[in-house]
């Protein structure tokens, strides 16, 4: 089960990490298509779903075209209060690397902070990647967020 | 008191932590002792208590066969509310290497959800451990888990 | 923007991260000017302050002689409860490498735990620094603190 991984492996794959966390915590939307495959699935859902084999999804894009339109849907239709975003990532643990694929995993907590309130959790979970190795680097062909709170508070206005 | 730490030990310090923190995040009890020496000693113990010296523990297990009684005792006594914890575990500090014995320090969060709350902070605190090399790699012959928080909010039913 | 990071350079980073970490972490605040060039600037700011350009500082200490005056007042005149800190900080990124000086920035998260109260965040934020190359190796030739959250619970006693 547990795989070995090349430090220089192991170092791509933080970057890739931070790298999207600083973009989402800049909430840089118009960006965060560019992290994905064509094919993707980027999929947020409870643990208590994923754990049952259930396909809700509080985010659900299939597609590159569906995760570019829940980016425009959020840039230019969505009506919500100013949010701050901030991701603390665990160490990625590698389960398999399957030619041009490797499947990770990675504890997750992103702390929101609105006007008026304490920050509080937004979530906290493990991101269950796959990615692909394209001719930019490493892309996320599926990242499922999967979220250990029993709800999400307010809402999930931003990619996380 | 700084030493310096070969990249090779932290990358298999860095990867025991994660290590553990997964087994216990997917509440696997059943591997928890694998993680110990015979002759380990895992106490869960306030700053207060650990400052003054004192040996109190809300967890206090004296060798392998304590851990194992107490992953018994919870996997098949215990009764309480289904909950999640994640682990989140800082850069490991070396305090000191001695022959087969590494001492180190780590800040570790732990995260708990349970259903119908929103997710709380179960432990901020520091692991203070000494590791022993042995035909299977890195073990705990010490963990003490020292938390920073005034009490464990309604309790502490997993080690962490 | 994005600077290819040398691993000895990042893993030195990381370590005074880490080191300051430890320091504040034990509330050693007669180390904490060490921490600094001569001609440093600390600043503890909001993230709707910072963004807007506006030099209003939560702390702010121009110059090392600042520093310590505000080390020996927390030490010697402010009255507070006792409290510990535990510091949480994201893999660091390098915006630039200048001559001796480094850009870099890192999320961070300030637990604070006080007693008969549960833990709280203190800060959710980004460190902004620049990194001086000395004799002693780096020091924060500025380090500013930027912070998501809306408002500082109670009050900031100690850097952070």
């Amino acid at each position: 089960m547990k795989v070995t991984l090349p430090p220089a492996l192991r170092d791509e794959i933080e970057q890739l990490h931070e790298d999207y966390a600083e973009t989402m915590d800049h909430l840089d939307i118009k960006a965060w298509p560019s992290y994905f495959t064509d094919d993707c699935l980027y999929l947020v859902t409870s643990r208590e779903n994923h754990d049952a084999g259930l396909p809700h999804g509080t985010i659900y894009c299939e597609g590159l075209a569906m995760v570019r339109d829940r980016a425009a849907a959020t840039l230019d239709c969505t009506v919500f209060e100013p949010r701050h975003l901030r991701h603390f990532i665990g160490r990625p643990k590698v389960d398999a690397i399957d030619g041009d694929l490797v499947r990770t995993r990675a504890s997750v907590l992103v702390m929101e902070s609105v006007s008026d309130k304490e920050p509080h959790v937004l979530i906290v979970g493990q991101y269950h990647d796959v990615l692909r190795r394209g001719p930019d680097g490493l892309k996320f062909k599926e990242r499922r967020v999967v979220y250990d709170n029993y709800r999400i508070v307010n809402s999930l206005v931003f990619p996380v």
